[in-house]
């Protein structure tokens, strides 16, 4: 290495290590380890616009192994993005710049969310899909439009993770050459030498998965780390690993120890570390002059590549007039004016519907309006009715294509949504049953956390699925998915209140779970019911009691709310004014004014709730006095109507429900 | 293969076939491609005993392939398990045993409970661990008195979900040589071919996690399959694979397709299947007698391998008395009279101690009480503090370690969990942060369904955790976890509640969920408060208002019981008179009379809870005229304390709110 690399090199190691020893919590031997490979990439390779973090043509940097935050922090400071020093000194403190774990939207530079292992790993696959669709879609010869690398560095927990073997197994699959990822390969783990658990050859491994796999004998030989990523850049067919051996805790007298991984040094071994690399004692956070100059290069380096960039696209502007406009519109975000129009209006005369089939319906009208809504399904799609028909599949000949085989690997699609959505450009959708949802929370989590443009359709949404029995009958995944916060769960009642959902969805901006059934469902009149402004609500009138006041409210959502409808009609010959209410999101509910919220449920009017699911959290909406049916056990293999009447989902038992309620 | 061969693999095929024809439901596909290797397996190799499907030393067979249940019915019904032809008519039907998945405890000789795919693979793995650890800890020279392999049937989508990578991976760091998968490679799943999603080389993927792969190139030759198994058994040092070719829906006009994968063949098809197959078209559910009896020889056969292995145990018994009191405490899953006698009291003098902690130290008490506690950590012990000291790891070399390295793997740990539940004769463990509860949920729902005896420790269980932020600190987690129909979670207060949550979960029998902080937290006296009563009731009086009936019930669990203790003495100060409920877990106190509950709660009176986690579900406790501080947001990097005070766990903002909740 030659002097200025090891000054710029260490730099970044002391950096992180001050501001691990300064905030007294967090992991200086990953950053030790790690910084040439980090260094090299962001040196040599990177192309990116530390003024704008935001160019959409940069390439992606995801640090997958979050714990090493200090490391990227360092890296963000040196090449002069809007992170002070002052924000390093404060790592991990209360209001700073610089959390535990890089945090997307927290802090300028950093692409995704980290920490939780092997998200990063996944999300970055996401990226690479939305980076190799765009291109299929909008490059022209001479325009590369979008053109870049997503480049990931990778621990071994990453690698242990069941969700990155999933995402490796597709990235392969998809042929994403412009994946490079530097696997961080020190063979520790927290329990020690990762010899106790994770002896598998991931070089072969990943050879298996269809990737270009690159040895790095020496962590830190930065003209071997280079060699490697330029190996990496040739394979145009492939997903590159470059397995870098390192050594956590790099100079630290706990060098090569669990110890050095999630704790500060400690003063004396920081004065230790120091000496031995021949790195100034003091001051603390000590940057040589040369060191920040060199970095500081990647300003000057980044606004030429924006402006070029410009420069290329005001004239792909003129070439292709349409597309650029077309393709703008993809990256503002914004659905274009009227969008939403062609969405169709459901008719009761046309006969029962599933909203998984409704959604299917509006899916393909949403398609048409805007050509960067894609996704597919975890190897479900002709179930979950996700497939947008003649938009041509996903793959490595066809990357215009608009449906992507996730295959069985649902938490790899969670992760993926949420990158392609990060990426920008893209309106990304994933869909399985809802039972599922589980295999994904993670990912889901994560989308809440970022507010990434995620949506989630989970069909098979109840009970109501039938004979597949209890191991798919979703009891509490509903009510888990509304603990999420940020995220907004929305469960329409019927094919009218989907397309009111999926408008939301769409215009949200933050993550979304669609619920839909398996099972037909009527059609409410959207001539007669208030359901695109009540959906938006999140909870509204659907009808009132005939006259007057109401003696009790019921309130629903989903294919339950045809089934207060029902129970109104019989309550009517007990002589009970019965108002009912359809809830379709419990987080748009939550949102209105108390006025709004008061007017639909009347406080200290008797309420009755039914779900065909968990029925906790719903007190919070029927009060004391108020009561709820929903399933405080697992499901049942039978026939879908069979399973709700046995299970207390009948219309006797509402009406039973509710006269003893007012009873009371 | 001759002719009786070929008999009895279409008497499988077609009883099938049948059942889900007869259904209208089901997936015909996959027993007509997997049952010549199903008949091998059960007619050639299986070791049991179909008249007492409870004998410990059985082979243990999973059909992770769960959707191809029909399948198993057949094998279970033909080799005379306790399973009626009427129920196999009965197939998906309300109340009958044949559902739609294979069910544990519902059916006799199902093992586990599987239809998410991934599942049954992983819990294979804890099974096999089982069997390692039990031979390893109880066996001697000529007493192989644990001496089974275990077989599992998986499929492509198995394959893809992440969680089979992980548990593959340990398998084959730990060498389990007695674990024999037969993978079900039709090349089909639901969106069609496979190449769409799943080029990847499975082979050389299951070489690299260190397993024996073998190919059978033809799925209907039973020869070919009879010797893979062989040569799987003949390696002793690792797990094997073996590779079947097969066709989905074999014989019938949807053969090789995904149509044959989900849904009944249609009378017409079925009709040509059987034609095809030469099978008489008439009747359905047709068991030639020839067949019948070949399969029942699986009865006398099992009998006297049961038989044998009495016999050797009982000359186990004699030559190690002492050894084969232990196996049989162990195998009956009944702690010895007196187990926990040695679970130390703890002392508020000795100090604050983490409930981490405290559950270390309880644990390593048991651990020398009940040799068959074992368990480990996804790479977090020294975290989770879960090690069993000086009882050394559990690895290829040291079959009877009790500390298992499922290296960063929580999915897998918590399948792995079940399935060494499954296998009986341990009570297993397995532990991470409470944020990753989220990983592994899948595998804790599993575990809620089966009601294995599965006790995960999750620690780190708040904003308390401190600095590594929000991607580490659960808000939702907990509640999402009091969903789950079935699981006992318990979020003790401090060492004391921690050590009769212990107590509660070694003997409760069904799966628990320990949520521990990483925080110190003073300990509460146990001659003042009825500690373990309270813990056992779910919810109790910790120390009520000083004279007469109390202004307001402050409620809280964890951590946040001190902090309505402290805010009771503020409150004295205030002229208010406080009752504080400490509520452990909601399971346990729903499950109190009414009377308790009211004792405990009186109706009527203000109510306050105070949780560091989603408010939501709370306002079952608190009612109309209480209130919930709680975290509708996610948490913060900062130092724990820190996270506590600013987003409103702290004495003050209880004061506050109890204050105002009197002057409503």
């Amino acid at each position: 290495m030659n002097k200025l690399d090891q000054l710029c090199v260490d730099t970044l190691r002391f950096l992180a290590v001050d501001a691990v020893e300064q905030a007294k919590s967090g992991h200086p031997g990953m950053p030790l380890g790690a910084a040439p490979m980090a260094y090299v990439v962001w040196d040599r390779f990177l192309r990116h616009n530390p003024q704008n973090p935001a160019w959409l043509n940069r390439d992606r940097f995801i640090l997958s192994a979050g714990h090493g935050s200090a490391l990227l922090y360092a890296l963000l400071h040196m090449t002069g993005y809007d992170l002070s020093l002052e924000e390093l000194k404060r790592f991990r403190q209360w209001g700073s710049k610089t959390p535990g774990h890089p945090e997307y939207r927290h802090t300028p530079g950093v692409e995704a969310t980290t920490g939780p292992l092997g998200q990063g790993f996944a999300t970055g696959v996401g990226m690479a899909i939305a980076e190799r669709f765009l291109a299929g879609t909008f490059n022209r010869p001479d325009f590369p439009v979008i053109d870049h690398y997503t480049y990931v560095i990778v621990s071994d927990g990453d690698l242990m993770e069941g969700v990155s073997s999933e995402a490796a197994s597709l990235a392969g699959t998809l042929g994403l050459g412009k994946l490079i990822y530097l696997y961080d390969d020190n063979d520790i783990s927290i329990e020690g030498n990762t010899d106790c658990a994770f002896t598998e050859d991931v070089g072969s491994r990943f050879t298996a998965y269809g990737w270009q796999v690159i040895s790095v004998a020496d962590g830190n030989d930065i003209k071997m780390i280079e060699g490697a990523i330029k190996t990496a850049m040739a394979e145009k067919d492939k997903p590159s690993l470059i397995i870098i051996k390192t050594h956590i805790g790099y100079g630290s007298p706990k060098q090569d120890t669990g110890a050095a991984h999630g704790e500060p040094l400690g003063m004396e071994a920081v004065k230790e570390t120091k000496k031995k690399l021949n790195w100034p004692l003091e001051p603390p956070f000590y940057i040589p002059e040369q060191s920040l100059t060199h970095f500081r290069q990647a300003q000057e380096r980044g606004a030429k590549l924006e402006r070029d960039w410009r420069d290329l696209f005001d004239k792909y502007r003129k070439t292709y007039p349409d597309l650029s406009v077309k393709f703008e519109q993809a990256v503002h975000g914004k659905p274009p004016q009227g969008w939403s129009s062609e969405i169709p209006l459901f008719k009761p005369e046309d006969g029962a519907i599933a909203t998984r089939n409704a959604s299917g319906k509006i899916m393909n009208v949403i398609a048409k309006a805007l050509p960067n809504f894609m996704g597919g399904s975890a190897d479900l799609s002709p179930s979950t009715m996700t497939t947008l028909n003649g938009l041509g599949d996903f793959n490595f000949e066809t990357p215009a294509g608009r449906n992507i085989h996730f295959g069985v690997r649902e938490h790899a699609m969670g992760a993926i949504v949420n990158g392609m959505s990060l990426h920008g450009g893209i309106i990304p959708y994933g869909s399985t049953f809802l039972i599922f949802s589980d295999y994904m929370r993670p990912a889901i989590r994560m989308a809440a956390l970022m507010q990434t443009h995620s949506i989630f359709v989970f069909t098979h949404d109840s009970i109501g699925l039938g004979e597949d029995g209890p191991t798919h009958q979703p009891i509490e995944q509903l009510s888990s998915l509304r603990m999420i916060p940020g995220l907004t769960v929305i469960r329409p009642a019927d094919a009218n209140e989907t397309a009111a959902a999926w408008k939301l969805a769409i215009e949200l901006h933050g993550p979304v779970a669609l619920v839909l059934t398996r099972q037909k469902l009527p059609v409410l009149d959207p001539q007669k019911y208030p359901i695109a402004e009540g959906v938006a609500k999140g909870g509204y009138v659907l009808i009132d009691a005939e006259a007057g006041q109401p003696d009790i409210i019921l309130i629903a959502t989903g294919s339950e709310v045809h089934l207060i409808l029902a129970a109104r009609d019989q309550l009517i010959t007990h002589g009970i004014k019965t108002r009912v209410v359809s809830m379709p999101s419990w987080e748009l509910f939550d949102k209105q004014s108390s006025e709004w919220k008061e007017k639909i449920l009347l406080p200290h009017m008797p309420k009755l709730a039914v779900e065909a699911g968990s029925p906790k959290g719903w007190r919070e909406y029927v009060g004391d006095t108020g009561d709820v049916i929903g399933l405080n056990r697992f499901g049942a293999s039978a026939p879908g109507a069979t399973v709700m009447e046995k299970l207390g989902l009948n219309v006797d038992n509402v009406v039973k429900c509710s006269l003893s309620l007012l009873r009371k």
